[in-house]
């Protein structure tokens, strides 16, 4: 069975963003450090439209999943997009023979995920910032519930990341 | 100088409430403990008309001002009615010769505190449960930036008690 980690870096009052074209340069080195680290274990990225052409440089570089009900707008060798009205994302998953996704975003596409019952283990950085007014992180309408792993402080100015295993 | 100290119990996705009407009855007893223990060591409460209804049998027994807009409603020995439109906060806490205020919601109250610079320390006790939808911490549209002092695993589940310094 396949194994979706949604990795996410939030702020302390739960913002992702501040809105859809904010980049997330607002993330600590440690937290970079980790997310690149937890990506080379996965086998594909699954992200929606805005957060790959975002991040497309480096999310160009491997296998991706873009979940999207819009047409296809780029033709990249690593990247497949997937519309879940059509086609079901967990027969792209199958057809592909991935093993381990890693999902990352944004809200509706963590918000799908959570839905569809495909996170099975959440990774959180807490960066030691508020936003206010912002992107949250799930919108799906149904308290989910979860258990701590693990808790990590990954810097002297206080990021902390928090592994979850949803229960 | 005062000292004001916000405690906060959020989920992981950043709601404090699924609506105003919500009642945080979705904490862990150890939070619970630990608030009971704060709020000893504070010389008032601070918060909205909603929470302060909300929570009226625990709060009635504690001096607690209470952050309104509205006429008195209820008259009772330790709640005093503070208007931020017709007297100054700051002015009522001096009155009083306060020392250390304990903010505790809701969002609005939250909000005013960061916007007037009155929030000093932030305890924030993170559960393990997602609502998706939901009231959020501040609605206050700038950027602030803290420093955790310390982080406590509560218990088996994994509910996590941040301590964070406003910088």
């Amino acid at each position: 069975m396949s194994k979706y980690i949604a990795v996410v870096a939030i702020t302390i009052d739960g913002k992702i963003a501040k809105n859809s074209h904010h980049f997330s340069n607002w993330t600590c080195k440690e937290d970079k450090d980790f997310l690149h680290t937890i990506l080379d274990t996965c086998e594909t990225v699954l992200v929606g439209n805005s957060t790959y052409k975002m991040a497309l440089k480096p999310l160009s570089k491997r296998n991706c999943i873009v979940l999207t009900r819009s047409f296809k707008l780029k033709n990249l060798p690593l990247l497949t997009y997937c519309n879940p009205a059509i086609e079901s994302l967990k027969d792209t998953i199958k057809k592909n023979k991935y093993k381990k996704i890693c999902v990352l975003g944004g809200t509706q596409i963590y918000s799908y995920c959570l839905e569809q019952n495909l996170i099975n283990e959440l990774y959180l950085t807490i960066e030691p910032l508020t936003f206010g007014p912002g992107l949250s992180l799930f919108e799906t309408k149904k308290t989910s519930q979860w258990r701590l792993k693990s808790s990590k402080r990954l810097n002297k100015r206080g990021s902390v990341l928090l592994h979850y295993i949803k229960i």
